[in-house]
């Protein structure tokens, strides 16, 4: 089931680009959970369209309206069920799509898949506005790890070739203090365009209005920590914390790598470099570092759970481009229309949240 | 359930690195597929280990017996169990891991997770052992593959810092009419440490051999494709082909990353200089280039399917490592016991190849 | 995760009595089906309240909505979400049920699964009306369905102690001819109270009748076939048809029963009597009887698959019954308030049939 | 997947009668659980053959071995896998069967879906033997739920038209005063032959004897109780108490119908004679009868959780039978060869409070 997630909770994500609704089924969570349903959409107005000039200008208002399994603000235990109305959609964009695929994008694999009867337009089931959804649940899973002490971080590792400065677990403790006064917890202030140096955030903003100009996109870096998550959730072999993250990050559009702790960096190291000995902190045992990102076995040991994913740049580009016409059969040009990110890296953090919060919460469960 | 994998089959594995046994049970074989015992032998001798320097001397002939699920040589449509007694257990070795875990290995986690009851003899069903089982299931997957033109291929990418050369499906093409010989498909005649450049993977065993006698170990990165996947298999967001390959793929034992296609590469690329153009060859659809790593929107579109995977270095080592001692609660140090290997990449790659297979034959039968 | 339902198909319901909306996700179904809407919405008038006398005057279009998985007409392969709005709901019929549960019903053992914050009104989760979605899926089921010629028919055998007269096979093979001009099938012409005997019909209509007056309430027997199924489908052990088809059966509010063939009439036969004897008929292997109900070993052997469902009386009576106050504990009296169906087997035999569709559609995929 | 059951255990049963073993491979269950296997093997003992004049001279030890997940008698959290080798079978008997299908038997619909590779011999992967594996993985969960106060109890409700007297929850309650002295508990001393009225099982077996002398056989009905089973177990919808234990239930070969409570007796009450009204016992709620089976809406209510199930008469008889022979498509007859029960129904009642016993420990790690 291409659409469903979770062993404990079940997840489902239903819906087209531009089809009447989108929307998520959530199983699994307890009755008597009160929804801040203000702070649902503060979160997911970080992923919503239309802000700022590395988005797309397609603007919704993405609120989400609950169906089922809540009681005014108050989950009654039963499926969660909550849809946000297609409202701005520009179809006709799409008409030349329906022949011509775009380079790097899923209309040519969606046309093998389902054939004439897909739904291609504005991306259908594979439009990275799917992810709104995931957006409602992980939101949801957000607020329920937070009841737990569990907190979720990300910052933008990288855009292009520009690295973000500074550690993310070092930063983040300094924020979580705020945590206790219930403020939004983000590296930079900038909750938009989260980077630890301000300045390097700059360089990267340019560099995307830069590529945007020549009407093309740029990829880049997320790197996310869940802070509070106790030692041994998770579970060995084939759910194994990095086995049931991976699962669901890989269901955002765009992301072609994941790693976890110092990941593709640990295959230079020799073992006394990488391993992470163990010491007592307060009578707590912990790593003096934390190479394996806090998870050893597959399930947490503790330490933060640090995890890096690779955003390939956005493949809707202006720049013309080689492509088949399926109906002829033909090489032909493409220059894509519609409204697409130059980057969405910025888009896609919460994302990462709401994926890391789903997956985790999840494991909890089986605890 | 943390020890089974799969939608449309089923694989269950089992056993403690110090059980009676150990074993896989495979579920959703069609019935009349003949497996071909020898080749899967020599399949699994590829990680048996005792072979040689960079290997465990820990010695076991590792011959599955199948128990049921099969007629003669030819399945019979019910489950596949097949267990590999374990013989050469030497758990005394392991007297001392009880009380003080190992740096970067699952003792701890272990610990946490089953507490005193935890079997923690050889690393218990965390071992390395428990990829045994995993290639006996991938093995009978790479048959069943092969039966429709499907072939899958990897090398050692890089020890520590030292890097192969050539690109790995220019090789494999080139030995692709190999294939039709029967003969097994492999980029380097060196089956037990495939590298393209013979001279670069001489520069890898020296490194491990170097870091070995300092009584350290070494990680490194293996690359895999699947060569004749047609377009259309996978399914979109959860059940991508990513999301089946990395969720089997974590359940082996130091995999930290996995990256599709560029991967992280693709992040500072552009999307002009990262989109794969579309264009005829011979009449068909192929790409100019293969930056998705034959994946669209998690569905393969018919060119190889690419991946790499991190492997850390051995977390085992013989040098004095910090660690607790559960019982007194108190820092103390270890110098760990057993056998182990100083390198693990080489029999890690039969394992990719394995869970690669298992993930692409789950895949096709959705289809 | 206690609201899914299938192992190729992917069936989720949400919803409670009086939320915003009740709905189905329905994932696994094939790109290029066309939905006949005219045809779904004539099946679950079938079920609609409000027509006759033997059930709840509640009133509602009942008509359902889709939000995705369809362009105009058709599936695109992508999850089928359709919901109905609640809009004709007085939950106020309900506040004495928050603290007295009905006996029979799920009040009280909903009270213990979800505490103060479960949604009593109207029943919430555990609502008869939870099975329009059921209908929904299951109407689509039907349609696919009849297109391999595989088609459900259904009577109601008997309504408390009275029986319906006639066999249900021979009765509906009768009808098949009828099949090919696209008529609807049903044993009698009464598609609201299918009976084979007119007459027996007339007799429980009366009884039902009589027990309303009396605020009493009454169960019965509904027997299901399913025509035109291949040999072959369904599977050894946990997944036969008996497995499947009971597992989603028992999702109908009230059903307490369900024998396959002669069911428990085959207790009390000799093997010599109830096995079902092999012959050929026009060169076709057919069997001599069909005791087995169309099933040997979990899979069919094409005959036509039989069942029979035991649904109980309606637990809501306006006859004072004894009950507990939950607040104070203390015994107390309770007359139902609220809109309910003197008799719901009427109701529940497009519900039936839905369910088995959905089942055989499933195991249908597996083959 | 056909031979796994289960949400958070997972029990997967692999073999066939005449492979090298049959066995099982246990999920989920907790580390630090002694398994008592005297106690097991006893248990197991009910379902052996070759013990009297009703079941099949085919003797088997069919004692399990434990290849992973114990360490000495304990659990240690990793997948349980235990065996039986097959030691003592006579395939010659089955050649007959390779051409001709019993009727009643699964020979047919084995041969439609697996085709000629299908195990024939011993009814392969259909046999009764299988329920052996069951009855392990069954016997460990009746160990854990006494360790919870849960203990499941059941009787020979009818044999032929022969019933049993007397009921089954007063008796066993009765006797429930002896489980705290850890006797086994069963409502005759006849543990192989359990019924209440001691006269009545006289009759019964003599009934089977009869019909055996006459090459025929018989079936019956057995009735099984859960008791200790708190309220709040089990979800709504798919997922409830019915729904979970039809689905196991369904896979012991020969049961043809299942009913919960009063069941299809139900189906002929008025909603104000089969209601269960509520009341205070001690300070406890009950219900004054019991004609739901302890279970509303799919969840228990705290009595007794009651259900009754029908058993074919074994399809093997030796009385002369029409069948067709599968490679000459002709029309022949067949005397069954082989060594088989002339009634099932005293064996499969272990088979019955094993599947219980697993279908209640997993609804039960979901609360």
């Amino acid at each position: 089931m291409s659409s469903s997630y979770g062993k404990n909770i079940k997840l489902t994500i239903f819906g087209q680009s531009h089809s009447k609704a989108i929307g998520m089924t959530l199983e699994g969570i307890p009755a008597g959970k009160r929804i801040d349903y203000e702070k649902l959409f503060e979160f997911m107005q970080r992923r919503a369209p239309g802000k700022n000039a590395y988005s797309t200008p397609r603007k919704e208002a993405d609120a989400p309206e609950f169906l089922s399994g809540v009681v005014g603000d108050t989950t009654c235990g039963t499926p969660i069920t909550a849809v946000i109305m297609n409202t701005n959609t520009r179809s006709s964009d799409y008409d030349i799509l329906k022949d011509i695929p775009r380079p790097g994008h899923a209309d040519y694999t969606g046309y093998i898949k389902y054939g004439e009867d897909r739904d291609y337009t504005g991306g259908g089931h594979f439009s990275g506005r799917l992810t709104a959804p995931l957006c409602i649940a992980g939101g949801i899973a957000i607020q329920l790890l937070e009841e737990k002490g569990i907190y979720i971080c990300s910052r933008i590792s990288s855009i292009g070739g520009i690295k973000d400065e500074g550690d993310l677990v070092e930063t983040s403790i300094g924020c979580l203090t705020g945590i206790n006064t219930g403020l939004p917890f983000n590296p930079a202030s900038d909750g938009d365009f989260p980077t630890i140096s301000k300045e390097q955030g700059e360089k990267m903003k340019a560099y995307i209005a830069e590529k945007r100009a020549e009407g093309d996109s740029v990829g880049g870096v997320i790197e996310c920590a869940v802070f509070g998550i106790p030692a041994g959730v998770g579970d060995p072999m084939f759910d194994g914390m990095e086995n049931r993250i991976s699962q669901i990050i890989f269901g955002i559009p765009a992301i072609k790598g994941i790693e976890f702790g110092n990941g593709f960096e640990a295959a230079a190291l020799t073992g006394s470099e990488n391993n992470d000995e163990f010491c007592l902190k307060e009578g707590k045992i912990e790593t003096v570092t934390n190479n394996c990102g806090g998870i050893l076995g597959g399930i947490t040991n503790g330490m933060p759970l640090i995890f890096r994913v690779a955003v390939k740049p956005t493949p809707s580009i202006t720049k013309e481009q080689k492509s088949i016409n399926l109906s002829t059969k033909e090489e032909t040009t493409l220059v894509v229309p519609g409204r697409h990110d130059p980057c969405i890296v910025p888009r896609a953090v919460p994302c990462i949240e709401a994926a890391a919060a789903l997956a985790v919460y999840d494991a909890l469960l089986s605890c």
